[in-house]
């Protein structure tokens, strides 16, 4: 079958691969959309030895050239012994996440921190980017009727969002700023419209960014290029600022931002991948009680909430796909369109193998 | 009467000042000891106008010189109208915390986060460093039979400690590292012991606080000067690190240090001034859903709870109690000591008026 590795940075290939063989307690996914994730452009930038993925990983066995691509949904054509609770034909999304069981994290519930954890689509077990995948029970989801699998391919990323929200512990009737949206700001501020946030402000400098933040639900959009976001949220919100502010950017001034737009007590969560080193002002922040947390990926409920609440209604995420691309244009309409000049128009590319 | 004021940067004086009046709602103590704390230090080296303390406050409308002394204890020498629950002759602490009731802090009880907070002691209302204070019945404590007004002078610094514990909102069993021994980072490792901890560990240059730490219940201390105390309580707590740390230090190298000793999902604390900014690795902390959190001050319950503390055996505060002085040694031997070459020999220093 046909299937997109990488191999060294900025190397990507559509390679011929075996296609993977059903075993017991996995099932056989078709492959029909397949999102690109920031961290893919990060990782296709700097390439896997960057990132130890030359190295087998300790779950899977495997290294670089792996299949690429961790946000994706399809169909089931084979379902292996002894799996339950799924059928031929369903439409599933993927939950990706490698973790051992065993660690002191895993037999927590909080997979996502696993001693040993990893991604399908980076370290092994197939990808998206794939015409086929063969993954455990555990790791697929049904998607309800009405759930197309391109919106199916988007709870993957609106998890990573979720998770955020969940970590930040906001009672309903909350108020909020999210700093940044791109596919995971956005997430956030679909996430805090689904769990009962009162007001939610976003800052984004991309005009087309901002539209759609407005369009998800957001009750002030700001530019930070133009606004003076710290001063406006305090406005908004009771004249003392945002109970939470979710950094989605990772730049020292998103941080400043997200850090300068809390109330007393309020909380910054940092969700993005940062190149360098970050400046805080500890008394400033003790003077305040100011917390700053940080979140990655997913674990417990988070994929059935997220899918629940697509069922629902509460959370809309067809906005969220700007383009849709076969395969075989992955690299250049995909990758090399989210790194380049027009990138801050585009929210989710969807590639269908 | 005589009262100990800060008229500008190491301008203590020993001034004679009218002896405030009883009025309605409040209660006349006669001070009897009065620890000295670094936050005293910090203001004694800058002097009030580098805090803003030369303008009135709004509370109580007095700017410099004021007396000085936040931490104090002594006997209740006359009731006013309309006050319940104190008598002539009660052993009593002050909560020295000024809040105005009317803020959306205070309406929530974060009276500490009030929007125009100030301290007893520093912003005025009198303070510990003079033979009376006239306080509001809200602010005085009363303190059990057997506990003395000397422990009951440290009671303010304990309930600092213990509303960082309890900020950290740690389930009984935690496991917690403490960085630096000071008078809070010990307060800290008591309010450990007393809430449940399974295992806390502190690290600090100095012997004799050390020493202290051991004799308080430490059950490791850690010289950072020789050991390396992230793999130490790594070793120590489950292969993992530290539920929580607290960072009583305020340097890079400290907080380093702290966060550097968590388990993943841990928190670290921070309770000291720092006088720079501070750097953070904010990849890392998100790939361990580290959370970095800061307290101030107390509130709610933190002084009851640290009276019951100490009534029940479970706090020992006495082995602070390093030197006693009265009133007209407070510069030299107060002051002056624990700025000099000896106060890391010092824990707390007692001031008799």
């Amino acid at each position: 079958m046909r299937a997109l590795r990488l191999h060294g940075p900025e190397d990507l290939r559509l390679d011929d691969v075996p296609e993977p063989e059903l075993r017991p307690g996995t099932v056989k996914i078709k492959v029909e959309w397949c999102g690109i994730c920031g961290s893919d452009l990060h990782l296709y930038q700097a390439g896997p030895a960057a990132f130890g993925l030359d190295a087998p990983h300790p779950i899977t066995g495997e290294g670089a050239p792996v299949i690429m691509g961790h946000e994706f949904a399809g169909r089931i054509t084979e379902v292996g012994a002894g799996v339950t609770g799924l059928a031929v034909g369903d439409a599933v999304c993927v939950e990706p996440e490698l973790y051992d069981d065993t660690c002191a994290y895993c037999r927590r519930g909080d997979y996502n921190l696993c001693l040993q954890s990893g991604f399908v689509g980076i370290n092994g077990w197939g990808g998206g980017l794939s015409e086929y995948a063969v993954l455990p029970r555990r790791m697929v989801h049904r998607l309800p009727d009405g759930i197309g699998t391109d919106v199916g391919a988007l709870v993957e990323p609106l998890a990573v969002a979720w998770h955020a929200v969940r970590r930040a512990e906001l009672p309903p009737g909350a108020t909020a700023l999210v700093v940044g949206a791109g596919p995971i700001g956005l997430g956030v501020l679909s996430a805090l419209g689904a769990t009962g946030a009162r007001l939610v402000a976003v800052s984004e400098p991309s005009t087309a960014r901002r539209e759609l933040a407005a369009r998800l639900g957001a009750d002030t959009v700001l530019d930070p290029t133009r606004d003076d976001v710290p001063a406006r949220v305090r406005d908004l919100m009771d004249g003392l600022g945002a109970d939470v502010a979710f950094d989605a950017s990772g730049l020292q001034v998103t941080l400043d931002t997200a850090l300068g737009s809390l109330r007393k007590r309020g909380t910054a969560v940092n969700l993005a991948v940062w190149e360098q080193p970050a400046q805080i002002a500890p008394t400033q922040l003790m003077l305040t009680e100011t917390s700053l947390t940080s979140t990655i990926g997913y674990s417990g409920a988070d994929f059935p909430a997220v899918i629940a609440a697509l069922r629902r209604g509460v959370l809309d995420a067809a906005p969220f796909i700007t383009t849709r691309i076969p395969l075989e244009r992955a690299i250049q309409d995909g990758y090399e369109a989210l790194l380049g000049a027009g990138r801050e128009e585009q929210v989710k590319v969807l590639v269908h193998p």
